[in-house]
């Protein structure tokens, strides 16, 4: 089986490249990537899968962080002029942009899915001639929108891993998921993918990033993965004439500012790390105007889902208790979030063994701290929840650049071994759950 | 009747400086006017008055302020040990200090009441050997407290005119009522008396103070009394150790901080002046532990009572938000409290006719705006809303130091003017309640 | 001279009209007004007056509110093309958009000086069909820029006034100085002119104002002018990554929204009306950045200006104390302000006594509180300060909206009046200083 | 010399236990340890050493945290009355009851030092009954003073340690420094003494303290031992009469309100755990007045001594700014402090081969973070920085309840083990300096 997913691991790398760079190209932020999808359901059809997607492939409720409904229909648009089925596209109104394939083979046997990210960074593509993308002409033609943190890659992949997969149907058993999400970035997608119930019989949950190291280099032992809450709160006050008037003003500016103060005061915890922010406050419109409106947008995180949630949930009585204060509104809306998470070590184990198996990586990392957010790990408190097990790899592509940077691009080199790599983990677990 | 009158002021002046020299003696602060009340009760039903006081002359509901049990309990015992009556004394446990002479004529007519204060300031009195009070040998006895805003003059002088109106009985007509009144400093008692009813059926209210003004001197035209609120907050949180586990506790202290720059930020009032300010802060244990306790004592003032109810409501709002954010507990008792008020017109020039024909007070001031608080608007607000007139005079008395002062006293002469003149208005409204 | 000037005020009425309505149509806001002033130096050099323009009329460091570069250069280019002398308008650059004429008359006599000020509001005019500069084709065309206080008339008149009095130059006597204003809106541009010492020689200084009340209606009482300060503050700190090294960060919103808080808690003042505001509060890039950066508008009032002074003196040293304790920097920038004021009595005395005599106002109001901030003001203190009288009027325009609203109009024949009465004041201050 | 020191520990013994009882008896707290000091003073000249005290043995600049002088006056009385020495006493006035003893040995050698802490709690002892300072009749006669922290135990033993190593002197080398010191609680004292360059030339240095675990325990590997420091913040503002003149005021609650909130913002730091509080703020004398005072009590903590600083730094900066702030004065006073430390891996090494060859410690610990502050750590700081080692030994004592509980008591039979282990090591160390 190693050498038959080898050789069509090797067949579908020129494929696999040509896919990640049309991708690259047509960069799609987090929910607007209906011409991704469009192109993913297409080819996951193809291949013979159950395909899930629109308003079947997510829980509406548990999207966060969605554009505007315009900017969203303008997306739309530009992905059908970009050449995305109309049809298909249609079908994803309001952002609903996960696609999820589904194939049971006939044998009985475990579930495994693997999750696949889509979505592009808002960031302006670097116009350096020398940037390869540039140089052979695949760089993104949407304006401040740029895959620079390789989810066009993620994307190719988890296609090249389908296809390997459908083309071994007669030797699997038990049922693949596989999981193409939308708005990986900001940590808005994975909850409502989690909520439609796609992972609640899964066995294995298997995810995967580049990373920045060379080629050939590969981990297991992914820990600290922190969690994390995304939130804006908007405070709803009453504006009057500073000078004429004051007292029938509601202050929102001064409500946001003791919220802001407040939360910035929340305190350490005893158990780990955490953090808070308020990265942004905007108040008011007039210098003699008593501020009738204000916006702040907070993040917060924590070592532990617990940490995170203790630091959160003092955040939102804040912004209660300062709305109260200035006897206005407060509307409070989730932009982002994750779990904490670590991966199960039984399966980090079987990983290990498999990749030393192949023999396609030369460099094996130890324990690997991430201390960032990835909203797979909401895939994965749910799969360990219910007893099973879930991993993530980060296999080196020799970035160029920092993640979200102009100048980020990957050593396509990087893809062959991922294809290989996760097709083999799949198919191993499917026919052979224990060891 | 004017004549009578002026020979029994005359006939009663050394008996009221007698009695006003007793009281002062023997000062006693607001709810703690046991001897005072009982020395009060005792004459006026000398004089054939009926008289109500304990739990009978007020709402124990509505007393602000009021000093924890054991000092009432202690003040009580020291009220008998200086000579009161304990039988009365004992129906006025709990601080139920109020003493009210109604007296009912046999002819029909209106109902006309006089308000009196009893109670002393928590001042030291002046030890200096030229003081009078101390030069003559009625310096108070008991250690910090002194009569320092002439209350001990009104109690002495109510109690004349008690036996002025009782001389003349069978010569009016209609209703006296003679409110001998606790707690005026804080502006803490008279709201107990007005929710008891007394003046819910008067058609003329009057009181007095005395004033910095030579003896001689009156004002009939008594402005801006400023509403006030005076309250304390008590913040209830969660004490923990600052360093082994800060997130246990439920920071107090940083409740009644947010709460305080809040309270301050309270806007200014288009309609008139309004203040706020909270005077004391105290919170917290010791340095490293998480502060679970705080109380904050704030008062409010307002030009006009809504102005005043404006800057009051928005503080409690704020001690309750201050509370939600930091999801403790905040307890607001009110600690005292006072109307807005304004002289009823009418009833002002009548005292001035009166005052004129009696040609006792050579000097009449024109509006005086005392902008202060004095909680006789209570009474004068239930008396004009029922569209009845109310009027508080300010009469001369030649005082040696500013209000609340050690070294204040007051000229003694100014109490037989007092007298007279009070009793002739109370007794021609009686008798003549039409012009 | 009286008939003589209500004649040619007569005469030059349509002229005058015409004007306003020429300076209506191409409507410039404060600092960029380029074709209004350009116009009025034509128009004064063609009545004989000595014009200081440019760099020569205002003190550049005391400009406040100037709007950006780029703004100007495009105003400056609008300008010219829509008819104005492109040399006069380069010796504008920067926004110098102040004009002074000045006649010296052969009789010695004193400085008699009228200010008019030529700016508009930031405000679109009303498209309504029967709003009149829509119906009679003279509607604002330039986008946002609309003449909604009056100020198209008072350049008018002023120019109106400038003709009058050079046509009578030889029976006057004396100095006479008409200053051309720019940025009254915002109480930005008076300061500058102030600065230059056009009236530390002034003997008598006149401002005047249209007003809400009927044509016929004037005020020569005019009190309670508010001072005022506006200023921005911009701090400075540094941003860094919120989750990876928040210690990095300078914290600017935390800065601004501290900053805020302690503003709006500047106590009240016990002289006085007071007021503050921020209006404005923004800050931050993004959610998981410590934010660098924050802007602050401020208001400041007081019903003097020693108390608005104290306002303000609290507010920078607020803003100061903030960045200390953030380690960051703070800009203050003064965008605005105006003293207090009163019309000095004999100067209102001397002009009711001419507009009795002239007949042309049969309505005069009482003292007149216009509560709100002017900087006709800075003029006027400089000038009283000097030992020397100034004095406002408003003359009835029948507004037909607010001030600074889409749909005012005035009635124009307010503005042969107020020739009649300028021109007239002006004569007979110059020849009669004494009355 | 192993037998000679255990046979040694086993003489001293009773004396130990006694001593111990005599001076958990006389409980002294920081900087009063009047009689504890004396009583060391003594009993080193006894056995030889050159002993500093008083001016000599600390650095009176660097003290922190010293009691009112009538404090100290009062106990200074005590003490003598208590039997101290008034001699000795008087030479440590203010507080300077630090006791340094030195033996130089005849041979050449390295320099070992001991520290040794003397105070007590201040904490009332039980008087249960069963707990056995009460049953055996050496319960602190000391109101509110409490040896509750075991170092009445540490003292007796650095005596026994002395008298052992003095009977040692013929075999021993080098030089010997026995810090007695005061006011390890609250981490006040031992500053005062590295800055008096006492331990400047040591070679190795030493500390040990009781712990919690059963006789027989012991810890070589003490971590984390967090830098802190504690100080008191005191805004001096004007009071002013709220309601009459609160311009005139200068608020000191409101800044000590903001310096709180923006102190407790202080952000995170990612370098490791850090913690601050204010855990005490006691503003304003009475409702109606501005406050012109206000108290803050801080405590910072940090897991390294550049995260504690950064926190420290931070918090002094926010004091001044609010300070500023309301143009008032805040008076900063250090009352504590301690670094962060860690023990020399050498030097544990060889503690711990000391250990096991002597055969009385069955239960060695392995890393044992310690997670509080200590100023043990200010000596190690020093040596370490001068590239030699030092090491903080915690020992099994059985302690019946937690350290600064009323309850707390000792199993005496830890000290024979003390005494026999620390004259071992410096012992060893003196002549054997390299293994």
């Amino acid at each position: 089986m190693d050498r038959k997913i080898a050789g069509l691991a090797k067949q579908w790398e020129e494929q696999t490249i040509l896919r990640r760079r049309d991708i690259h190209k047509h960069a799609e932020a987090g929910w607007t990537e209906f011409r991704t999808a469009a192109l993913v359901v297409k080819a996951l059809k193809a291949a013979g899968y159950d395909v899930s997607f629109g308003a079947d492939a997510l829980e509406e409720g548990s999207m966060m962080g969605v554009p505007h409904k315009d900017v969203l229909a303008a997306h739309m648009k530009r992905a059908v002029a970009q050449g995305a089925d109309p049809e298909v596209v249609a079908r994803m109104e309001g952002g609903k942009t996960a696609v999820v394939g589904v194939m049971r083979f006939a044998k009985p046997g475990p579930v495994v899915a693997l999750r696949f990210d889509m979505d592009c960074n808002d960031v302006p593509e670097s116009a350096d001639p020398h940037h390869r993308p540039v140089k052979e002409g695949f760089a993104s033609i949407n304006p401040n929108c740029m895959h620079a943190c390789g989810h066009d890659a993620h994307t190719a992949v988890g296609l090249g891993v389908a296809e390997i997969l459908a083309a071994l149907k007669d030797e699997l058993a038990g049922t693949v998921k596989l999981i193409f999400q939308p708005a990986e970035e900001g940590t808005r997608g994975a909850k409502s993918i989690v909520a439609k119930g796609f992972v609640d019989d899964v066995d294995f949950m298997l995810g995967a990033h580049v990373g920045a190291d060379r080629v050939g280099h590969i981990t297991y032992n992914v820990t600290n993965f922190l969690a994390t809450s995304k939130f804006d709160a908007e405070f709803i006050g009453v504006p009057a004439h500073a000078g004429a008037s004051p007292e029938v003003g509601k202050n929102a500016l001064l409500a946001a500012a003791s919220a802001a103060l407040n939360i910035q005061a929340i305190p350490r915890h005893s158990q780990g790390v955490s953090r808070v922010n308020v990265g942004l406050l905007n108040a008011g419109t007039g210098r003699n105007v008593i501020p009738g409106n204000a916006v702040l947008k907070v993040e917060t995180r924590g070592q532990t889902t617990p940490i995170a949630d203790f630091v959160k949930t003092a955040a939102f009585r804040i912004l209660r208790g300062a709305a109260q204060m200035y006897d206005i509104d407060v509307v409070i809306t989730e932009a982002g979030g994750a779990a904490s998470g670590i991966n199960s070590p039984e399966l980090a184990a079987r990983l290990q063994a498999i990749g030393d198996r192949l023999g396609i990586f030369d460099e094996v990392a130890g324990v690997y701290p991430i201390n960032g957010s990835e909203d797979f790990t909401y895939y994965m408190e749910r799969v360990q929840q219910n007893g099973k097990q879930a991993a993530f790899l980060m296999y080196g592509a020799a970035t160029t650049a920092a993640n979200h940077n102009s100048a980020f691009e990957i050593d396509e080199a990087c893809m062959v071994k991922a294809l290989q790599m996760l097709a083999s983990c799949a198919a191993e677990l499917l026919t052979k759950p224990v060891k």
